[in-house]
């Protein structure tokens, strides 16, 4: 590209890492992309790198040596989440909401491209650090959430359906139990899919017992591939602790309480926002 | 936010616009956010806009008067977008992407953020003039593209349904016939996802005679709503153009050909491409 100034420099190394998160960019490519020294991209680097950090955008990490270069970590301040999360916990507890059964209405919130945005930085901040290779849901309502946080942190999706498509090629079925229902179920995923021995960040909407979330779990077994991380937008607080198949997981809402009669619903933020 | 000096106010105004596409954002609202002139906030955007149509990020247009702002609509230049898409067809045109009944196997790049946000952008550009108050698409290997493309037009995203779900509340079923398979099928949307008279973008992953999209088209009927723009990421030509449903519509990519005994697969890009 054309030699920019410093001014239009900051503005293109601003758009391009935010791009590119979680890869490692050399100095030397930007400082060949911008025919530039070294010193002064590293000079714009600690620029983007306070700014980033003040506004609670992400970090900057910087590697020293031949191999080095910088990678852009996206973060969110925890004040800011929370924030976000008690807006978000009050539009769910509108009474509209509640519908036959006890289930609650939230699939709007899941087509909100801003939204979806927020949660998956949020998601991605909480397994910034883990080492995984592949994000996993099951369909539908958990794939917006899957590709929203899969940008943050750079990685790919699979989708697991709920039968098997002509489209999918082989795959592998499992029936598992839905811990709210009590049904067996099918769940299935293209052989093709995922790799054995990939570590595997599973992401859903919604959980209560948690036996769509094993279900996954079981089928991951089944590639000889393992679970990295759990993460799920809400979960239902209204199920007794030992009737929960799964403890170790990332929440960032929680559904306290749903009283039919009042149509009265109760959420509070989740237990990301917990032990800061 | 404190007060910045130029060039970290040029690096958290490019992160604040690329975080809202297609938002009226004013020079009052920027100027009190940066503690700056108006006059400075005016020179810094045309740095940022200069940058990002030379890079091919996308066009800022200026809103003159009092009610007047900036406004950042993501774009791409063609000839950047058709090297992306012929690297896609080249990906497609794998042999072991042959599924049996000549299905072509690719969920796995419907799966990389990567390749979502470029073929988002693509989508967003084509469909920026367009009045659209929301995205529309059927479960399931839509939904990537069109949570990617909804990124970019910030709109909502409803997604229809194979059949009906207890945790959507009420909703209208249509019964449609697949124009490859000629199986009759059966979509559904909530009632209280779609309001009266909105104008919808519908996108798809693949359409071959144009069945499904038909399907969604007549499900608009029932809602009072109006197709605003039709975009799908692979059509197939190996149809009769008299056999095809739908005539008006943006593809990326065009299935031309597929050998089932010799597993040669040819895709070329789509009339996105043609006519410039």
């Amino acid at each position: 590209m054309k030699k920019l100034k410093r001014s239009a420099r900051l503005v293109e190394m601003t758009q391009y890492l935010l791009s590119r998160p979680h890869t490692l960019i050399s100095l030397t490519a930007f400082a060949e992309r911008y025919q530039s020294a070294k010193s002064s991209i590293s000079e714009d680097l600690a620029i983007i790198k306070e700014v980033f950090e003040d506004e609670g955008v992400g970090e900057l990490h910087t590697l020293a040596g031949a191999a080095g270069g910088v990678r852009f970590v996206p973060k969110v301040r925890k004040d800011i989440a929370l924030g976000k999360i008690v807006d978000i916990c009050r539009e769910l507890e509108q009474p509209d909401r509640l519908l036959p059964g006890g289930y609650l209405y939230m699939t709007d919130l899941l087509g909100v491209p801003g939204m979806m945005q927020e949660v998956g930085r949020m998601f991605a901040s909480a397994f910034a650090n883990r080492n995984i290779d592949v994000i996993m849901t099951v369909e539908t309502k958990g794939i917006p959430l899957a590709h929203a946080t899969a940008h943050y942190l750079n990685l790919p999706v699979v989708i697991v359906r709920r039968d098997h498509k002509v489209t999918e090629g082989s795959a592998v079925s499992i029936n598992y139990v839905s811990g709210s229902t009590k049904r067996i179920q099918t769940m299935s995923l293209a052989r093709r899919a995922l790799k054995e021995e990939s570590r595997v960040l599973i992401i859903d909407d919604f959980m209560k017992a948690g036996g769509t979330i094993q279900g996954m779990v079981d089928l991951l077994h089944e590639f000889r591939a393992l679970v990295a991380g759990v993460g799920v937008f809400v979960e239902s607080g209204e199920i007794e602790s030992d009737e929960r198949l799964l403890h170790d997981y990332v929440s960032l809402a929680r559904l306290t309480e749903v009283d039919l009669k009042s149509r009265h619903i109760t959420v509070q933020p989740g237990n990301f926002f917990h032990n800061q």
